[in-house]
This record gives structure tokens, sequence and C-alpha cells, in this order.
């Protein structure tokens, strides 16, 4: 790596790093997990820990279960996961994402002897298209958003309401590489502007207010 | 370029060149089109081409009109975009995105000697997250989701969920680089595997009986 590059690394191994594997066999389920595993057919301690994950069941048909975290993620199963991790267990989503990207930027900066960036990756779901898409949940080093209002286009008319999700578009870039059964979970990109900040996912979320679909 | 490369394009170019620009002095509003008009605050002329592009409106508030085209994306404004056009036109999605992805797959696949990947990509909004991603409105050549499931994970378990969203993911790389103000129309992504075949954006689209939040 060199300055200036970006390291996306897949949220499950820095979840692993952190600690946030629970051991389903110790999980006891409530009385509203009991009644969600009930609806969906789930088991009944991934329901638990949906629920514990979650502030609020976003939607839910059959055995889907879309929620959104503590953080303001809106994905399945509160981002819980039970692939690539030992049996019998589960992941769940970095405590506080940005601080997990914040935490791993300060390392890896240090030892490139300049900036980089960081992205902490998971894969969504979405509104509307099919198939999952890398999307960013910790962000550190560079803006996330790309404001290109006030930018003039090649007619010299002002664009109003351009905001890029940069640092999406670059989790996406990294999950073409990463794949998904035992892919690669950490994908250096180079050569790419960024531009230096502190950095957060929190600009990548829509606020409630603004959002017509939830 | 070489065989297995993929090419972005951006749909506006692809627009110009099928001759979907319009005039915006020659549409005639209708009753329709003046009614939404006068709801959102947004030219007759473009209420008429949102409206004739198609299938319904999904949502509105303000002046933000989320419509479902007639290929069935789910987008602002239907896809019609009036920046980086001559002043006083606008400029309409390709009629049919898959078959402009396969025009333009056949003659550079010609000309470089051998299979070659072509996605037509626009820059979208999104439910839940906030910024503009690039996505696929057009794929030929390979195809534009990796279906994962059946493969097994470092444990050996099988992936039951997990359909990667791959013209989509290489359409957001792509994007990062096309920018958005006055940039680049066409980016060549090369050492990316993809599956050989025909290649359609329809496999991206969820059926509305299977989507939550239309």
């Amino acid at each position: 790596m060199q300055p200036g590059d970006v390291l996306a690394i897949a949220q499950k191994v820095v979840s692993k790093d952190e600690g946030r594997v629970v051991v389903m066999a110790d999980v006891v389920p409530s009385a509203r997990a009991l009644a969600l595993a009930d609806l969906t057919g789930k088991d009944p301690a991934l329901c638990e820990l949906i629920l514990r994950e979650s502030s609020r069941i976003v939607r839910r048909r059959g055995s889907l279960v879309i929620a959104e975290t503590h953080h303001g993620f809106i994905c399945a199963n509160a981002g819980i996961d039970a692939s690539n991790t030992a049996l019998g267990t589960a992941i769940l989503l970095p405590v506080d994402s940005d601080r997990s990207a914040r935490r791993i930027q300060s390392v890896v900066s240090a030892a490139v002897g300049g900036r980089v960036g960081v992205i902490v990756t998971d894969t969504h779901g979405r509104a509307f298209r099919r198939g999952l898409v890398n999307v960013a949940l910790g962000v550190a080093g560079f803006d996330a958003i790309n404001d290109c209002r006030g930018e003039t286009d090649r007619e010299g008319r002002v664009l109003v309401a351009t905001e890029l999700a940069f640092a999406d578009e670059l989790a996406a870039a990294s999950g073409v590489l990463m794949g998904k059964a035992a892919g690669t979970p950490v994908v250096v990109i180079s050569g790419v502007p960024t531009r230096p900040a502190p950095g957060t996912m929190t600009t990548l979320l829509r606020e409630p207010g603004h959002d017509l679909f939830r």
C-alpha cells in the first residue's frame, strides 16, 4: 500500500477481530424472539440476536426479515451472518463501524507512512434490484460522499442534485474482487483520488424523514 | 481493450448516439403533465416526458418524482436528464438498453478479436442510503448476476441466498472513474473474470411481487 490508497476490508473479519462472534447455544430467546421465529421459521436464537441488534423490523415476509440496525443500516437479519464462521456461531456487525474503520486507518496509515482511506464493507440487498452489492459500513480517512453540487457540466450548467456515494462505489468495486463463498476479505484500491477528511459512513445514511421508502 | 475486458459506457452518450434527445420546446404537455408540473414545480415539458417514459409514478414528494420506467427501472424523473446536453434539450434513456449494450458489444468484440462484456450505466439514487451510484441499465456478453448459491464457505456450509449483482458492482467501479460533472463516459475494466453469456439487465430487476419496498 501507498499513502492515498484505500483499503476495503470485509466486515466479517473486522467483527471477528472485535469479538463480535456469538455462540448460538448461549443465546436465550425472549418471547418476542420466539414469536418472530414462529412467524419466519428462523432459529429462535438468531431471531433474538436480530432483535437485539436492531431498532426496528422494517419489513418481514416469509423467512425474510429486513431490520434497521442501531447504526441505521437497513438490511437482512440486521447484518447478522452465519457463513464463514465456526459452526454454531453467528457474527454480529461491529458495534461502531466507523470506529472500526478509524482504528484500522490509524494502524495502516502509520505502517505506510501517510494517510490511507479505509472502508469496512458488507454485502447488502437492495430495494427494486436483485443481487447483493458490497457497501460501506464504516469509513475513515476520506469523504464518503463526493458532493458535486455547484460543479458545472460541459454546457456550463450548475449541477444541482448530484452527490455521488463515492465510498459505496469503492466498496462495490472491492466487492467484485472479494467474491463471496471463500473470497478475499481485503482489497487495496490505488490510483483513485480521495478527498482527505476524517470520514464517516453517517453521510451515506438517508435521514428517515427524507426517505420515501421506509 | 483485450478479449475478456468489460466496457462500461455512460447511458447519456448511448442515448445521444441513438437519437434520444428531445427539444423541450417541441413537447406539448398533456393535462396529466400539467397537473404533475403544478404539484412538483417542474417544467411541464419535463413532466410530459416523465409520464411518457414511465409506466407509473412510484413516489412523489416536493419536486422529487420517482418513476418506474418501461424497462422496469425505478429512478428519479424516469431517468431523464438535462445535464451535459444542449440547452433546451433533455436526454431520454435508450428504448431498449440491453439492445444498446448488445450493439456496442458486437462492434467492440469484432474490433478486439474476441468476446468483451458491455455495460450501459447510469447513476441512480437508492432507498435508505444517500448519494448516487452507477448501476447497469444494459448488459451484454456476460452474466449480470453471479449466482453463488450452492458454493460452500470456508467451513463447508452451502451458501443459500447469495446472488451477487456483479454487473452493478462493475458499474459502480466504473462510476468511481466516470465522475459526474464533465467526467469520463467510457471505462474499461480489465482482469475481472466474467461468466460468458448473452447477458441481460433483466436479471438485475427484482420481480415486483418479490419486492418489499415498492
